[in-house]
């Protein structure tokens, strides 16, 4: 009998709901080294909490992260609230002496990304994990191997674009939109996974952001009073009188960037691009081979072999499901081709933690702060650049 | 607080995984009358209960499904039994007083089929329910609306294909290969659900069926002790000295109909479709549309409208996962395009069937035991036509 | 410098437009054993031949098809006149000593399509050819190869389905839905097509027709005045006192049959397939293989290799249009992936025939009568079968 | 009877391939208000030229350009020779009152482009022409109406990428590698098109370049004796003592710029994206609608309609074959989904450029050298920023 982990989750808004339901499904999938029992949840509205906590089944609930995060019987503390909030909390549970969880981005900014990532190399005994959720899809983990094998050679090309649109003139000053609140739009939220995906596919890391835009394209939303709440991707309607504020966030961040091993790289984050609800989409093209990916089938992993023959050579789909072939995390879930989803990704998620915090290894690597810190960096690059209109070397941002 | 609805669970196999799920989430996501609670789960392997029974949440566990269906704090037997069982449980459970659900198809024999509609006709305020979960899924549902709508208008066309490739000659004798466990092969398993989809997007029944093979390609299988397991698609590799049995069931079963507003339909099954893993397939002409469906992109229904200008019109792939603007079940879930997998389609059923029992109105209409007679009655018009060589009417399937 | 073959045309519609395109393009993309003269393009309304005939490039015109058969400078009568007539026409040019190249299907009906069969068989030396231009699409010249090469193994299914959507109820009583002109509806125009390609990739033929579907959906049509033209898509509108007239052809017919190999097929040809143009679609599942077309995307095959490791295996677009790589047909065009379109088929066809009247390989088989006169079998039994409600085993259409 | 317009076209390479075959095939398929005649055929090989003049049905040939572009009976002169010969001779051709038609880019310097545009602006009689072909593929013309109409509203984002893969390492040094023949790499060839489309559809102009990189990934190439020849995508294979010789091209080109009504626009070009053959692929999302185009499907636009009903709104790949519904071109060949290919495009700009030198219009408007001149200005601009690393202004580029 496995000994159990008692999982601590600051956060009850989208991802307090994707995380809840990683806890409670994970063992009923995957067989666990540590028994993972729902302890705490805490958020700030504490009337909210007392439907969240009994329906996802978590223990106990709180309105003190403070105190969460200092309870011994706590192993696991997994931050998944908003970005500004991220820096104190992830500390505060790091020297409370908890692993800790957080998700991404690392920070909302670079000075607090570096203080967590600090925090961290200062207690190598206490693991930490950021959500790059979509790691655990399985085809983005099996192109990971491909690449990993040798299967697509010398890398030329990597070509991602995190494509949304709900974003239109319509939608309201939402929480998303705020800087304050939000720290960045498009960029923090949508590039830093491209920017995590491109790494951990590829192995390597970037040298330089190019060139950049940083774009806002609607300036003025309508002020609403349900602002703060979850993207909709619904207008506000119209009456006549309208209170409009400032958007202090980007609608879209475009940028090209080199990778160590000499690949060029095109990174496109936008909440503008109509028709495109989630496209999360990723090309990487290879001497000897190459991948794409669009999260909108993310069961689907296209592979060009081009060492077959020449005839015989053309994308192929792949549906990566076939647990018994040894496709990532498929064994865990149904029959060949019994597609899996979205909430999938942090269900495997929190095995592969739970599986590192038991002592074995996870199917894939997951992001440690030092790790998400790489992908801050480039983030960050790719601000500057966009801001002081010149190339921006990743070594320069410390 | 809604009043609970206690839920005993017979069968612990692939479908009792898919149910216990079910129960186990559906008040995460839906807002139901009533409260599930996951009281019994029961099948014949005491051993694998004590683990299956507390790994899914069942608060009981026993192997006497006789005494579980008189349990008086059962409200609900679900049937997720080898076909040639359920009638005897699905009857007694109905002679108990309960509601009950079962697996599709109704039944392995048209006899058990027809006695089992019978004692739901006898119990009219016992609720029944059979689980053909395509019709849970959004595109499925969001075909039917359309449909109904009379988007489609007068119906021409009805094309099905439910194809697997599990069966190759290296796949050993398992239990699906034969007879007295399986009732029939490619035919129930598969047909059983096209027919379905086809009854419920169209809202037509069959009149006639026209022309049918029954085809067992592979007539021998190699013997081995795991051969009751589940499906695995992989070969038993080989030695020289292999036992073989003799295949009792269909590989493939390929039939003609007609349906009663008109229409033509073509169906197929098959587990020797190389390349597709689970690809259930329906396309629907009507005069004014047409409908596509390919279960292994479950989540997106491909849409002819051509009642738009002509240099507009085209296939149009619609990502069925925008809750805001009403495709079925989506509400329930994630953000748009944050796509759902296999299972979602169990969760949903369990929902609907709640609802239905908490008297409200499912989002999608439920098969009770009387509209899946009319499904085996189709089955076994297909079976009659492929030997007898001539056509049949449903009319005289009774 | 090659000897020159001059060629006689008799038809000046939809298909004579295609041959001409195809005998003025054949020798600018293709190396041949003869040159190709366009000698006489013979057809019934002389106004409309003094524009076509100089459009296209013809020597000279004629409205009297007797005498263009017998002029001596003619080699190859090329048949492209309704099926109705291409039993006298074929046959007196065959007597006339020429080759002779016929439209399919080969005739309107099982009688004319064996005299043209015999009289073709009475001489040898002169040689027969028939226009199933799929063949020549290099998507399906390749599949065959594959077949051929054993990468699928043991067949198991086939399933062609040929969709096309301008019968509607607002078209017109155009010829093509009179039996008399017609022969037969979508069955002659559509399946013939299907039942050729099944049986070139293939290799094999069929032996029984299990169980089939005959069906007009739409019984009267409106009568118009240009009702002898060609295929428009667009309705005639509507007045209040149309004229309706009977429609004496299929708007679809389905069948089941069996191949000699053991595999099953289904075959569906219609004209109410709202959204499906001219989908042309067949796949081909065998042990170790399977292949998919669609001639929408006529470019593409799409190839599954079943003998890749299991983790690797998908379907695979192949861009059939590498001329480097061994693609039929792809060397005489242009560079890879600069895709070819409807009427290449046809050039590539009168690249062949040229071939073989130069004692040249062609790229791959063409039909000859007798190779025609399998297929016309196969129409003859799908219709007995639909008309007896039995299955009728081709041994019997003789 | 249409007035004859005599046509001399130079260079007989690939281009002098698809130019000759539109010319040959242009009035079989369209009414012109011109009569073209293929006058003279002008390359520097003789040899050659006895066999591709007559092939083609040119009436003459001559090596002498020079003496060509001043026969007086020649009305057009096609220049379709490298770029780095298209300033002298455009030039010299209109001195001598011709109309000119040029291959794209209109040169391969920004000198040599504006000294032809000057040359045609100050004849204004005299039209010239540029072929960027992919204008006329109907998908693409038919986008632009779309825009035009105003279907997709304020453009937010332009994503263009020519995509192809026969630069390996195994590729030799061709011509097209070497900087004094091809003026620059896959930037004039590829990028050259992508920019004449973005500004094409979108009816804006581009007016910063942003950021840019300019690679060139395999920089040593093998000398072979044929390497002058046309693209094969074929390694030489190796022996052991290769020449290798520098490569003076970029292999590829990425840049970010912004358009006059403010969408941010990115594009890629290269010749080292595995898997991807002729991938001429664009995606334009506005306010109210978006277009897709990938050149490998043609035929096909994919249109998003952001002012559907949302439950119906999804990405619909039309068909753009259909004449009667007066899709651009259409009507000119085959039935709807009869598709068309590669050289199809350059038959439709023959047909455009007759109509315009006989005074009619035009199905879409060609880029005269004044329009090309804008386009060239934009690959001048992604040049220098590239090798400024910082953004330039489009207005700075004179």
């Amino acid at each position: 009998m496995p000994q159990p982990l008692q999982i601590a989750l600051l956060g009850s808004k989208f991802m307090g709901r994707t995380h809840s339901n990683a806890y409670l499904n994970v063992a009923k999938f995957f067989k666990l080294p540590l028994e993972p029992e729902m302890h705490t949840i805490c958020a700030r509205d504490a009337e909210d909490l007392a439907v969240f906590g009994p329906r996802w089944g978590w223990a106990g609930f709180s309105t003190d992260w403070k105190s969460v995060v200092d309870n011994p019987d706590v192993g696991l503390v997994d931050v998944a609230t908003p970005n500004h909030v991220h820096k104190e909390q992830a500390i505060a549970a790091l020297e409370a002496g908890k692993h800790v969880a957080c998700e991404k981005p690392l920070a909302g900014t670079l000075d607090e990304a570096r203080a967590m990532k600090d925090a961290a190399a200062a207690r190598p005994d206490q693991h930490t994990f950021v959500w790059f959720n979509y790691r655990r899809c399985p085809a983005i983990a099996y192109a990971r191997q491909l690449v990993k094998e040798g299967r697509l050679g010398r890398l030329f090309h990597v070509r991602a674009a995190y494509l949304q649109d709900w974003g239109g003139p319509d939608t309201p000053l939402l929480w998303r939109f705020q800087g304050d609140q939000a720290g960045s739009g498009a960029h923090g939220d949508l590039n830093a996974h491209s920017i995590d995906m491109a790494r951990f596919v590829t192995g390597e890391e970037f040298t330089d952001v190019i060139g950049a835009v940083n774009e806002t394209f609607i300036e003025e939303r309508e002020i609403v009073d349900s602002a703060g709440g979850e993207i909709s991707g619904r207008g506000a309607g119209g009456g006549g009188d309208k209170r409009m504020g400032k958007v202090t966030v980007d609608d879209a961040v475009l940028f090209l960037a080199r990778l160590s091993g000499g690949a060029v790289a095109s990174f496109e984050a936008t909440r503008l691009s109509t028709g495109d609800k989630n496209r999360n989409r990723i090309e990487i093209h290879g001497e000897k081979g190459a991948i794409r990916f669009d999260f909108e089938r993310m069961n689907e992993l296209e592979w060009y072999d081009a060492t077959l023959p020449g005839a015989e050579q053309g994308w192929s789909t792949i549906n990566v499901t076939r647990g018994g072939d040894g496709h990532p995390y498929a064994a865990a879930w149904w029959p060949d081709a019994h597609i899996i989803g979205y909430e999938h990704g942090f269900v495997n998620q929190a095995a592969d933690m739970i599986k590192v915090l038991g002592g074995e290894e996870p199917e894939a690597p997951i992001p440690d702060f030092a790790d998400a810190w790489e992908t801050q960096r480039v983030l960050e690059a790719a601000l500057r650049c966009a801001d002081k209109r010149a190339p921006v070397s990743i070594a320069d941002v410390t």
